[in-house]
């Protein structure tokens, strides 16, 4: 069966599409049946050379030469952003052509649009390669745990900040040296804020969330806190109690309502999450038959992103002639909590002036707002000036309830610095 | 769409994909708009309770009221092993049934004429449950990675013989507790041996490898050495090395030939894999476009199985109207090389008189057979009796010349016992 692309986008993963496709052609052809050819090939740019050779008649400045193909039946996007991709995939769709993309911000963002164009239309969404680059996660997601109501997804779904925290907690860089250094190959883009604030985590929790409840789920759904606060100091006290800091979007769902929350978050040493080293992604989900599931791998890059795109191309070519097929649609409504609903378990630091009672002092307020604690430490920071901290572990808490009490804290008169607080996975 | 369902095996996993099609019924039919209903459940015994309430009346005792009833679409085989199992696949097939089945038996033996029954017959065989219980790796391994070339597969993919090296590794038990231990909770069968002896681990890998490789492999191609000979201090003897032994199931394919073998492994403590405890799986793989991806999760019991076996009847019923599918056949083939042509870095132990000159004697014997040393220990073992261990990590090295060399040393008057051999994979 021969099937007959066309490409929108030929950057970094657009050549590493062209790449795979003509690597592995045969072996996909041999596994499949299907043989993919690429017709067409669309970027503002198609001088640039990509270190793959193509035959210059198929590369075009003009995307409508895709459009209006009436042989090509499956349209891969991978430009990115909101526009003009948004108005390519809808075009693309309203055309009757199944339409394949790794566009994670418009997925966030439109995907209940996009969708119902799709379904109008009687052709596919594919997009894989959207979230965690290579990992089969939305396949996962959506096929091998479709028996399961999905408990919990715990995701370090950021490469540049896990391995800016893998620097700092493994060589004892600062935030900025691990970030300077994650910019040097090729991790972080020049302007990071998307990544290190969690706004990347959090996109893509939209899209899995979405994919797992049924409910419909963007970004303003999302709670964020980025990692640009955290220190060495908070690395190593961290490990003082057995845990790791990880960047972690995490998505919750007791039969009432979901949360969805990007933080960074302290995760037992032994927890499957711990070891995930440098730029690497993992995403331990637990669902209510399987129990808990853990698939890890590169969650970024032109050729892992690529395997995934290419998967999305088979899936399509194989379901053309079906009229059944996973549908990709929302399917029930949710209440999603705001970040004060949450409970956890709470990691807190205090800066304060060492003198007798302190610890006994925060206790009692964090006892008047029914908090209860499971182990304080004080320590001397600088013993000229006085100044202390006491750091505790409470039990599982609302959150509401720890920012009321942190507030009171703070304007104590003995406090020399602000309260920190990171939350506790276990 | 309502799909109707018989089902013959009503054991620990037939009762749990009975209670799982209960408790999440309404949960599937809403996202993949398949209403499944089991029409039948056939199985010798139908009065004991499986602590599942079920309709006296779809129970039956005769497997021909399931593969003759004209309503039933998809049979799933859950009673294992090589026959009655096999018949009754055969026959649903040839009744143009679609069949799911966890039989990993039957696949590793029969899988090339089942698929031809089935493609014959133009319906589908799934078999997701039968490797790694409710990880979706067949599914990960087929459309996922369907751009690979899978280079490298490292297994755990036995939950008994993990739980034992666990509790052998972290609480220092002798390897028959520990295997009491796992009898106790139920992850080891009372005849054990299948497990310990590398046997499942190894029909496993052939189910696998066939999918990866598209090549014809069953277990008379697979090597396998077992993990009841790892003593406590082979796993002391790693650590200082900075190792860890897993029992590992191995395949890598170069380009001319595959490998595939199940032996106890060293492992390097920050291998994604050697942070997998207890009774869970985990599957590495390698492919050229994707990198390095890990799949985690429970590789067995009643209810993450379930898990994998409604995923496929969902797989089938959403594909049951389309005409090209994932095809399951063999594409190529591949030359199986035997053990002795493998290559690998070893750790060595030599159980050797303490005298002048051991390390030198056996450096010379291994170099006559070209292996080279990477680090050589010697250490005393019995003072009184003058009895010591020569430990010696090597560079890659042919199998063949570790035999050889092995079996020259070991015919030396100096040792006081047998040479051990133990593979590592970096």
């Amino acid at each position: 069966m021969k099937v007959n692309l066309g490409l929108i986008g030929f950057g970094t993963v657009g050549s590493g599409v062209v790449k795979l496709l003509r690597e592995n052609h045969d072996l996909i052809e041999k596994r499949t049946g299907a043989a993919l050819h690429l017709k067409k090939i669309a970027d503002r740019d198609i001088s640039s050379d990509r270190g793959v050779n193509v035959d210059p008649k198929i590369l075009t400045t003009d995307v409508e030469t895709i459009l209006s193909n009436p042989e090509i039946e499956i349209v891969i996007e991978l430009i990115g952003g909101e526009e003009p991709a948004k108005s390519y995939i809808i075009e693309a769709l309203r055309r009757k052509k199944h339409v394949v993309t790794a566009n994670k911000v418009l997925l966030a963002k439109y995907s209940e649009e996009i969708f119902k164009i799709a379904k109008g239309n009687n052709v596919q969404v594919q997009y894989e390669g959207s979230v965690a680059g290579g990992i089969p996660l939305i396949n996962a997601l959506r096929e091998g745990l479709v028996a399961n109501k999905v408990r919990t997804i715990l995701g370090i779904i950021n490469g540049t900040t896990n391995y800016i925290l893998t620097k700092m907690n493994e060589d004892g860089q600062s935030f900025e040296e691990a970030l300077k250094g994650a910019k040097e190959k090729g991790y972080a883009e020049t302007n990071p804020a998307l990544d290190i604030e969690g706004i990347d985590s959090g996109e893509k929790l939209a899209i899995l969330s979405s994919l797992a409840f049924g409910t419909r789920v963007d970004m303003s759904n999302v709670y964020t806190e980025g990692i640009s606060k955290i220190t060495i100091q908070d690395i190593k006290f961290a490990r003082e109690f057995g845990y790791i800091i990880k960047l972690l979007a995490i998505a919750k769902n007791t039969n009432q309502d979901i949360e969805l929350r990007v933080h960074p978050t302290m995760l037992p040493l032994k927890h499957p999450l711990a070891s995930v080293r440098d730029e690497y992604n993992a995403i331990y989900i637990e669902g209510d038959a399987v129990g808990t599931t853990m698939f890890y791998g590169k969650g970024a890059g032109q050729m892992p992103t690529a395997s995934s795109v290419i998967s999305d191309v088979i899936k399509v070519a194989l379901n053309m002639g079906n009229t059944i097929s996973y549908p990709n649609l929302i399917w029930g409504t949710k209440k999603i909590k705001s970040i004060e609903e949450i409970t956890s378990r709470y990691y807190l630091r205090f800066p304060i002036l060492d003198q007798p009672g302190v610890i006994g002092k925060i206790g009692t307020i964090l006892g008047e707002h029914d908090i209860s604690i499971t182990s304080a430490i004080a320590t001397l920071v600088e013993k000229q000036k006085n100044e202390g901290n006491v750091e505790i572990l409470t039990h599982e808490t609302k959150e509401r309830n720890i920012r009321s009490a942190l507030k009171e804290i703070d304007e104590l008169p003995m406090m020399w610095g602000q309260s920190l607080l990171i939350r506790i996975e276990e």
